[in-house]
């Protein structure tokens, strides 16, 4: 496995490739989630290039950039250990943003509901970083997590509008064994907080046993969804959805498939997950 | 000569052209400036692309976009006597901008300033497509011409910004005998107007003589301009402009190079031009 720091070091070792590549975007400190998606591109390209880059744009001046967890040399072993062929670690920010650096890809639209309500520049972020890695590692495919539903749906916009030849491919979601979604932030969490944490999955599995129950009424789901996290005193919800799949607008009704999704906060953590409605759909 | 309509069609037969590959985007009804940049990039580069879209993004609503000249047949015969091996001529706007369209390069600084004051949304259309071009025709080699300075800044920045892989090459103003800088827009102008439209160039080379005089204040060489556009009863000036290369803020004494710039109103007809000092000078 090569490692590159550089990006002209990355652009050298870019061009041996084999294609079709396959691309696996990472802020590092790397969980099973993550494996999972190069093991996914690992069995179907022919070269898998992973980036590890914490990207300060999608992080607001008030959020976690300065504390989120790094660990570059056992995140190097396990990519190692997929068979990665080539890694872009950058050494430092500037060859991404450089001084006087103003050059911002915005997608719009869903990127201002949900996650953009509570982080309004993060998609923007998101969608700039996205759009220069796709430069520099041209890959043919690109793996994203359902996990975070929302930057998927961007990402595949971002996609469709700027005209890249990249096939997006969606991995699910991998979860700890109490149903917790793995994410590198769970490592904030004392162990009571983290005892609490599992509740974000409780209430994704009571609204599709109400969905499957006949239950239609995306209100009712989101009160349902309230009502189990106010059971955890340790739980501050930010929002609960049932969401169009496409507008990501709150559904009155859900009529053919839904995005339900929810944010809270567990102390200073913040945490995500989503599903699909009808159970066992995909986001797309 | 191949001659794509739709993207899909347009990517097969890119796969099959030879690197580095040259690019020249226009806007259609060819003149000699764009038959300059494509002679660049045929002497350069094994293949040569060229694009033919009025890409409406770029245009604001009260702009000239349904009148903007066009004609696609004189202009395939032109590239296919340049040598032009593909063009990218699409039939309809949807492919660029179907419905729900919602996605833009933004380069910001530089974009607010000059054509950017008249016209606040004309360069987030200008990234926005030119970002869309590189990913559709992947080029090794982009051609931009030197008439419109500031785009070729603006795409200088895009290209740095978004880390595209891709060597911005300037090609120099192509003029009509008189002086005036080649344009399809000149061809609006009636026969009144198209004999007062050479004030443009009389008042560049006033201020590369002054300059060659010893002049280096920026507001004395800005008047003069201004006096010199007065003299066209025709002629209602914009802006002129003597500015910093890098910034585009106005120069209160030009110490190292500077662009001055200018941009009228003959009728409804909007006309700009530049040139750089010291004489001889190079935008970049």
């Amino acid at each position: 496995m090569n490692v590159a720091t550089t990006l002209s070091e990355f652009r050298t070792r870019r061009a041996r490739l084999e294609e079709p590549v396959g691309f696996v975007p990472t802020m590092g400190f790397l969980h099973e989630g993550h494996l999972s998606l190069a093991r996914l591109a690992r069995s179907s390209c022919k070269s898998v290039v992973a980036s590890i880059f914490v990207n300060p744009t999608q992080f607001a001046p008030t959020e976690d950039l300065s504390s989120y967890p790094r660990d570059l040399d056992s995140d190097l072993e396990l990519l190692e250990k997929e068979g990665v062929d080539l890694v872009l670690a950058p050494s430092n920010n500037d060859e991404f943003y450089p001084e006087g650096y103003g050059t911002w890809v915005d997608v719009g639209g869903i990127t201002q509901r949900l996650e953009g309500t509570s982080r309004p520049t993060h998609f923007r972020g998101v969608a700039t970083i996205v759009a220069k890695l796709f430069n520099i590692v041209g890959p043919q495919r690109a793996f994203f997590g359902q996990k975070d539903a929302q930057q998927a749906l961007v990402i595949r916009r971002l996609i469709r509008d700027l005209n890249y030849d990249i096939e997006l491919i969606l991995g699910p979601t991998i979860r700890e064994p109490d149903g917790l979604a793995m994410s590198s932030r769970n490592a904030y969490l004392s162990i009571e907080q983290r005892a609490a944490a599992p509740v974000l999955r409780r209430c994704l599995m009571l609204v599709e046993s109400l969905y499957t129950d006949g239950e239609r009424d995306g209100e009712m789901l989101r009160h349902a969804m309230l009502d189990v996290l106010q059971s955890e005193p340790l739980v501050q919800p930010d929002y609960v959805s049932v969401a169009d799949l496409n507008t990501l607008e709150e559904l009155k009704i859900i009529e053919v498939v839904a995005l339900v999704s929810l944010a809270v906060r567990i102390g200073s953590t913040r945490l995500i997950d989503n599903t699909v409605l009808p159970p066992g759909e995909r986001l797309f």
